[in-house]
């Protein structure tokens, strides 16, 4: 089917031409004439792919999602593969926060064309949907790891998991907004996520 | 002096203009025009009152934080005046967190807004230093406060008040996020942050 495949990658050229955009100058305002003639195309040609603004914006969107979630698990099978065992929940949880937050070029592209998102999708039911569905997967993904630490006796008692997935993904969220904002380094966000986790799990100094 | 009392009015209620849009349909891609259109009167004399979208958004988020500045001062010296003794350092940092979430309707119009500066932020220095100068006095505010409690043994030992505010900063502006995503409602948000602050004082259950 090499007409299907032409489509996806055309869809990802100008998938990529609105990442340009949006690392460089944001997307506020933009329309999708700019992001036609980024990606060295039509408009007309654009429409065929993508028939508005949002529906780029989402298609991107999901793009990050999946391209973070398999740098994730990448990162979490080569540090697997140097481990005399399994890797613990709490390693997962952390490689996963710490793969949300915007320490390379990369993530930091994904987050911005998020913050895009985010500024379009309060408005709108349709694109804020797709926080709708998957932010309570990925608190419920975390929320599992949390229990599976506390049955091997990782987490202190009294911890409840479901609460504690969402204060972790709220902290996050917040900790990336304020790297974005250059009001502290993607460092010292890290620093601040696993001082979070030291008390969570109870191995604060 | 009548003449800067009127530019203020004038400036106050293009400013409300902008609040209106940024309650409906926000503020992306919004021109000028469009706000003076709103405020009912011409783009010339709009333009009189602020050059640029940023300079308006500039002055609608500072209004905003004095807003909210005031109406959390005011809900504390509320509550004090029916409290026996002065109200605790933990009394204070947890009315002055709840008071950033979008509880109501008018802190809910002013996060709009402050999303709509977070949008653009990101990719302007002029912007963005708003936020540099503003968080780290917000997080001095909010460690002494942890600094004050620690010293009347309300709070466990080892805790590092600068790093436990900028996570609470950190933590009510990504709540607030999901709150205007309507990912959780505002009464679960409010409901996590205090149980972060329950762990963090050592109360959880």
């Amino acid at each position: 089917m090499p007409k299907k495949v032409d489509h996806e990658e055309r869809r990802q050229e100008i998938s990529d031409a609105l990442w340009r955009i949006a690392s460089t100058r944001g997307l506020d305002g933009v329309s999708l004439r700019e992001v036609a003639a980024e990606a060295g195309i039509s408009l007309g040609r654009l429409q065929h792919y993508f028939r508005s603004k949002d529906e780029m914006l989402l298609f991107a969107l999901r793009q990050i999602s999946q391209l973070a979630d398999r740098r994730i698990r990448e990162r979490i099978e080569k540090a697997a593969a140097d481990l005399p065992e399994e890797p613990s929940p709490r390693f997962v949880l952390r490689e996963s926060l710490a793969g949300m937050l915007p320490l390379d070029e990369r993530s930091r592209i994904g987050q911005l064309v998020a913050a895009a998102y985010f500024g379009r999708a309060v408005h709108d039911e349709r694109l804020s949907s797709e926080a709708q569905e998957g932010i309570p997967r990925l608190r419920e993904f975390f929320a599992g790891l949390l229990r599976r630490a506390a049955e091997r006796d990782e987490l202190p008692a009294g911890i409840v998991a479901e609460d504690e997935a969402m204060i972790l993904i709220g902290l996050v969220d917040g900790l990336t907004a304020y790297t974005l904002l250059n009001v502290h380094s993607p460092e010292e966000a890290l620093r601040l996520l696993d001082r979070h986790l030291e008390r969570l799990f109870g191995t604060a100094g």
